[in-house]
């Protein structure tokens, strides 16, 4: 190690070392996702190369480093962030905003013909990469996938998580594995294909009823799984599965393997095997292991649609866990309401108080995401998160936003509330009622069944546009059943793509959750999960609606009601005599008290 | 001519010919589009080949014919008319709808290995084209595009029309000519192109300020243009321009050619020129000119976008255009109340009458499209056109939906309304009523400047599908300023494609007409032009609301008024009045007693 490395601050000096490293394997520009070979949305700690080599600690962002530039692309969610974490580090930030080159497009348009690309292969979809190949090969640069040249730099890199692995057990997995496993087979029958190999951490958790604590928030395990008409392979870390469990799968036919054998069986597939895979959702580096006489038949994963539609004795228990979760909220906020004045409370205060309410609440795992407490000005700002260096303590007047959820057994919540701190102004009652009559608009509608689920964005937003107000981010999101609270395939989102796999199908659980972000003042969102109901068939096509999951007060202290008309004050009488009636039974005292003042009508 | 062929039915003989010079071309299979030279929505006699050919008489359709087969593919619009007019014929009616073989398709399918395949590429788009030679070819079948076999057997094939072309004369264009090249020259000159060829009949008019009547109800002229940055030519049959317009065209700096010249100046285009065009919107068979060494850059024709935002002096045209039709349909609908129970009146009277109205208004120049005028049962068909042969009699007691328009020197219009006949039933007005609703929802909205237009569909639709009701068009469709009847391109309908080019700006006409269709039964359609406004920016971003144009009442007897709440009741209320205070001015006796007495308040 030179002297000058115990000079350097660390970043420049990381760089520089692989800027050494890109030199010697003749590499003119290395790119680095925010991504593993799963392509999850949490990376455990061994594919953080991104955030070790750039210093940058947000969630996503990508890294290009050349011999003689250094960047990170970082959407508007980060830029804050960005510019103070990557100050003095020689990594310039690249605010990507739509119509902006991309870091792919900025490596096509920057690397001369002759040059050379590296990515790790392992850590870069299909689709994305074979686009990147085909658009740097077309200006004569070569994009090399084979090497992950941060191994070369990063000494003391984590190793892989370990965590054990355990079953997600009747009565909440409603479903068996055995029914999950013979539903694949018989679409992979009908698209007439021999093996489907499949990456995606949720997708194989669903599959096999099993869960794991690999990465935050996420009830995952890494794995891969192949599916073959007379076998079933779960590639992981056998160390993670005990006895009864690996005895368990193996009686439902599931054979265990390595984690890293995945790469070995797909080079042997039989010739000619015509093997289904989702391009989104498997690496180049997977891919790159099959033999050329391997068919591939590029389709979504069909676990996507069938885990975004629910079993019916699935819902029976998230009705069950958004109680749980409403009754632990309702005491956190009868907390809050008394403690407020009192005692110093703070957005990390709210969150232990969030989390340690929830956790004394039946079949209560974790927290779904990190806690978004948001006081007045943070509120502004769509994914902020408190830190110990820097939070805001709750005192004065105005508006503080909470956003949070829960992991339970039988179910997975997402809720976002206001709440009143001291008096709020007009404006910020004014933003929330908006924001509100948009959450009605929506959580009423009845559509189509099969429509695309970005086209049903306008209505949330109709009642919000009309004051010319609107929110940079969509609208729901669709959740898992103790699962990611991020799953797709439907999204409320106007600027997504809408195609025939975002389509809305009955029983589908999706956040509503409009909002108003006013930057340096304060942030409005309100949030609840709801779930597409069959309400039959027409003479014009079968229909669905919304039921309304979440159960929790939304404050009328935030409200303007005269800005409500008869049949949203209506709707919102009827939401909160439903929260009473459920949630009254399971709380006692202040909570019961503050439940009772907070459903009252209007 | 054989004995045979005057004992044969026409189309089994024109076929049985048509195979014979396929035989000898060694052609397996001839794709027959719907589709002329200029991709136009009303084709010249001269490109009706496919009606000649199959004996199918409607407007949209795609003919195959192959050794053994024969198959004609029509939309569901058209199932009842083809099955009638194919009866007989030898040619299939392939029923054609979403998710089913479309006629490329097919062919792809169906012609084997080594197989030829002929379709006329002046009459195919480059884009599809494209796709469809891929496709084959991936399937080692051979796709010719260099002849029209047309031409070896419809021997009285008529003549390219030749109706004079004229000027669109001050004030009504509000723009200069030299202005619009202008601004295209800029454009082309920031795309860094030397040439744009354009074979969109309604761009050239629009780009030129020429107008004519090559077909009917669009006020087109076949030709072409190619724009450079010193010159422009319009490629026209010379004869259809006289002296003056010549003289005063080649002042604006613009060269006349043959309309058949286009094709040879394209093949003696610079080496390397970069030649900007639609692929959506130019033939194979034009780009199949091209020598290889000019660069194609492809993008929507510039035209489009600039066309559909109609200029500030355009809108003062087009208000005095509906009012001139408004005034006309107030006399037209006093003359119906009148005459209905007095004596016969039918669809085809419908349309005679109302013609004549319009004709006796300023400015009027011709329809715009061919009336609708559908009592009852009729009404279900959303394109039902009465003929000689069959028309309903207005008698009894229903619904009649009278969908129309016209072309005015100062703007194009297009409006359908309900109008009850005796006693329309409690589920008649029950359908109107919820469709007004639709029209009313979007009529007032407000929205992001920029949005896709697709994406606002849902807000037209929410009312409607509340009830569990939907209708299988779209919602809006943009509209010419004395230019076609449709025009993109924005398009308000969840079916297309959002993308940056649908997007919504200032100064778009467009159409909103919801509807209901109950097969057999009646049809419900309520239709206005509006216009997008911009209502300034807020912190959030420029908005746009709609302003309705169409002026005309709205029939109260055919509602159910309690349907309506007060704001959509004040909606209709403000619409009458204005409707009232803008036609009265125009009408006398009859026609004024009308216009007041169904514009009174609810």
């Amino acid at each position: 190690m030179s002297n000058q490395s115990l000079v350097l601050p660390t970043v420049p000096h990381r760089i520089a070392q692989m800027r050494e490293v890109m030199q010697r394997a003749g590499v003119d520009a290395l790119l680095i996702p925010s991504a593993d070979p799963h392509l999850s949305e949490y990376l455990p700690e061994h594919w953080q190369g991104r955030r070790w080599l750039s210093g940058f600690q947000g969630s996503v962002g990508t890294l290009v480093i050349t011999a003689r530039f250094a960047g990170l692309w970082a959407d508007s969610r980060y830029w804050e962030q960005a510019t103070v974490e990557l100050d003095g580090s020689g990594v310039a930030l690249i605010k990507f905003e739509p119509g902006q080159l991309s870091p792919a497009q900025w490596l096509v348009e920057q690397v001369p013909a002759g040059g050379v690309v590296s990515v790790d292969g392992n850590v870069m979809a299909l689709a994305s990469g074979r686009d990147l190949r085909a658009n740097l090969e077309a200006r004569g640069v070569v994009l090399r996938t084979h090497a992950d040249l941060l191994n070369d730099v990063w000494t003391d890199r984590p190793a892989l998580p370990r965590f054990p692995v355990y079953e997600h057990e009747f009565p909440y997995a409603t479903v068996s594995r055995s029914s999950k496993l013979a539903a694949l087979r018989e679409t992979m029958l009908h698209k007439g294909v021999q093996a489907h190999v499949i990456a995606a951490l949720d997708d194989i958790a669903w599959l096999f009823n099993l869960r794991g604590s690999d990465v935050a928030y996420n009830p995952l395990f890494l794995a891969y799984a192949l599916v073959e008409p007379q076998r079933a392979l779960l590639f992981i870390d056998k160390s993670k599965v005990d006895e009864p469990l690996r005895r368990s799968l193996e009686g439902d036919g599931i054979e265990l393997r390595d984690y890293r054998d995945i790469d070995r069986v797909l080079q042997t597939l039989c010739p000619g095997t015509r093997l289904l895979l989702d391009p989104a959702r498997v690496t180049l580096g997977l891919v790159a292991n099959l033999q050329p006489d391997i068919e591939l038949i590029e389709a979504i994963n069909p676990i996507q649609l069938n885990k975004s539609q629910k079993a019916d004795g699935d819902m029976v228990h998230v009705r069950h866990a958004m109680e749980q979760d409403g009754a632990a909220l309702c005491e956190f906020f009868a907390w809050l309401e008394s403690s407020l004045g009192l005692r110093e409370v703070t957005e990390l205060t709210i969150d232990e108080q969030l989390t340690a309410a929830r956790s004394r609440r039946k079949d209560f795992v974790s927290p779904s995401f990190a806690t978004i407490a948001a006081f007045n000005a943070n509120g502004a700002m769509p994914h902020y998160r408190a830190t110990a260096q820097s939070h805001a303590r709750i005192e004065g007047n105005g508006l503080l936003l909470i956003d949070s959820g829960g992991q339970y057994l039988g179910g997975t919540t997402d809720i976002t509330r206001m709440v009143p701190v001291g008096e709020p102004s007009a404006e910020q009652r004014h933003d929330c009622t908006r924001v509100l009559k948009g959450v009605i608009a929506l959580s009423r509608a009845r559509f189509p069944e099969g429509i695309p689920s970005p086209m049903l964005d306008a209505i949330a937003r109709a009642p919000i546009w009309a004051e010319q107000v609107d929110y940079g981010h969509g609208t729901g999101h669709g959740v898992g059943y103790f699962l990611n609270v991020h799953e797709g395939p439907q999204v409320i989102a106007f600027r997504s793509t809408a195609s025939e796999h975002t389509a809305m199908r009955a029983r589908m659980i999706t956040s509503i959750e409009p909002g108003t972000y006013r930057p340096g003042r304060w942030g409005v969102r309100i949030e609840n999960l709801v779930v597409t109901r069959d309400v039959g068939c027409s003479e014009f096509g079968r229909f669905l609606d919304f039921e309304t999951l979440t159960l929790c007060p939304i404050d009328t202290r935030c409200l303007l009601i005269d800005m409500l008309d008869a049949s949203e004050r209506g709707w919102l009488n009827a939401y909160h005599d439903q929260v009473f009636h459920r949630l009254a039974p399971l709380l006692e005292r202040d909570a019961l008290i503050w439940l009772e003042k907070r459903t009252q009508s209007i």
